[in-house]
């Protein structure tokens, strides 16, 4: 990060957003921010953290606030440093924040920055990739396990049954919490990408939707398939099969150096062709790490170039309101001569169907 | 929120926070915004919750993104109303996205304020204190599910596997999802009051801390008893006594008029007085809503009244450091005459010993 501070003149930055917080300190806990300098760090926490932060953070100060306010604490944290001007996480901060900060600070200058923590945790060291490949096959030993009694274990239970049991399983295979809201949507439903799971029964015949994923020690995976009750309509059937070509599609566009926008062009042309163009209504994916839903964005609009290290979930969908949706996700680790699947699932409709 | 449009002579209102998007215009999704005017209101949305709004907002005008930003989004929307001065969340808007906003919106000026909505939010109506109790009943028969195969339901599981059980007994009793990471702390890790769940298995003997809270319809509950296996240990029956007494203590003190600072001082006053003023590191409570750990707070510097209608968190508790903890958290309604507790589970660590 020190060509950052030189690029923004800073010597020092408040990291507030607590996934950065957690990556470059350790700490798991929440409403802390970490104050970096060069040389030195201090964790700013509360009364109900302090135990934990001090056999969290190893080599890192820590400030435990008593009723002052957290701009005043980091104002404490800078006492007798010669930092003039400090940066903090433009794309995080508050304007109610920024202005108490700004009080508290007094005369030292603050300088909004974004993406300064984010531009390294987009790349992924090995370990990362390790934990991120450990939250994919929690959430698909989790699957498996939800699919293991066949059609019976979803003929006449909700779709919010489904997604209970689903991340009770993510759970007992070890996931500290399902990476975002689970979704289930069983039939017409599955046409409203963000669907959150209701009462409707699943009925024989259905297609169901799940999109999912875990955290497994701060890393997420997200994963989508759509399952068969029973049998493959014709019309979903259709879908289905553009949707896994436009994955590969997708999949076989990444590598470094491409643009998110082209990786996406390479799948909707797919989906173009096949006269759905108009129902694939989102990107073709985005970054998965410590959060779901960041940068890289694989989208119409993303100009940013893929780099090795990077993962990102590769998800086509066709959408057709009132009658169904499929969507097709896995997770992709751009590697330096390309890109691996790092999810094993299989993506053929045949292989989700339950009996 | 007329009288606040009127004092920060804005035309129009940019909701941003989710919850209070979702509190003004039904809207369930994420990553929307609603801009509120005099007599009109555009949901501002994309792709993916296109058809979802459509059914969630009656009479907002919908605005569905392809593509353009946010704020390019908004300016759209803004196109030929007689609005020069619109406000912004200060509490919930970036510096990034105010920046985006104000280059988007060109000449018209953009006002910062704080709590306009949240104002609103924290008094509760009949049907909203109707739908925390939902939220408190769902939580207290998954707390109850979970109790009923007494100490061999917990003895020899992990505090992982304990909190997965909870979050899945609770979903199966209806609830949308936990309100916040379910703690479960056995033994030493009561001490910590923000304690994620690890992989220490359950004793006999060890009492166990559990938080835990349930969304149902969009509103939260926020609970906290600690669960004796087979035997309550005498140091811990004592702080167990004192926080029982301090949370009545601050319970009584709760009715309009009174600050959250003074109903804190209550509880606080009993716990000093038993020598463990030191170990009572947060504040008595919190307001439960749409979010949790809202306003009003009921802490050492909450100088807000009370007034009829506001729901809030009387959790005191004793932390020992390497011993363990006591937490003893209700739900209450402040009523017009002074409080009503909505959360029903029993507050005695006897009735809290599995056998």
């Amino acid at each position: 990060m020190r060509k950052a501070f030189a690029d923004a003149k800073v010597k020092a930055l408040v990291v507030s957003r607590p996934e950065d917080v957690s990556y470059l300190s350790g700490f798991t806990g929440d409403d802390s921010v970490l104050v970096v300098g060069r040389g030195w760090a201090c964790l700013i926490t509360d009364g109900r953290y302090a135990e934990q932060a001090a056999g969290e953070c190893r080599g890192i100060g820590i400030h435990v606030r008593k009723g002052e306010a957290m701009s005043a604490a980091i104002a404490e944290a800078l006492k007798g440093r010669p930092v003039r001007r400090i940066a903090v996480q433009a794309d995080h901060v508050t304007l109610q924040f920024h202005e108490a900060l700004a009080k508290a600070l007094k005369r030292r200058r603050i300088v909004p920055v974004a993406g300064v923590v984010e531009a390294r945790r987009k790349i992924k060291d090995v370990a990362e990739v390790r934990a991120i490949r450990k939250a994919i096959a929690v959430a698909e030993r989790a699957f498996k396990a939800l699919l293991a009694k066949g059609a019976r274990g979803f003929v006449g239970r909700t779709e919010r049954r489904i997604a209970a049991e689903l991340d009770y399983l993510m759970r007992l295979e070890g996931a500290d919490r399902p990476a975002f809201e689970t979704i289930v949507g069983a039939g017409s439903h599955g046409s409203l990408p963000h669907y959150r799971p209701g009462d409707r029964r699943i009925r024989r015949g259905d297609a169901v939707l799940i999109d999912w994923g875990a955290v497994v020690g701060g890393y997420c995976s997200d994963l989508t398939r759509v399952v068969f009750i029973g049998r493959i309509s014709p019309r979903i059937g259709v879908i289905h099969e553009v949707v896994r070509r436009a994955q590969e599609a997708g999949i076989a566009a990444l590598r470094p150096g491409v643009s998110g926008k082209s990786a996406d062009a390479a799948a909707r042309r797919v989906i173009e062709a096949a006269g759905y163009g108009e129902n694939f209504v989102h990107g073709l994916g985005h970054g998965v790490g410590r959060q779901i839903h960041k940068s890289p964005g694989i989208s119409r609009t993303a100009k940013a170039r893929l780099r090795p290290g990077m993962v990102v979930t590769v998800e086509p969908g066709i959408y057709l309101a009132g009658v169904g949706g499929v969507r097709i996700e896995d997770d992709v680790l751009i590697t330096p001569k390309g890109r691996r699947r790092l999810s094993t699932l299989p993506r053929d409709a045949g292989s989700m169907v339950l009996r």
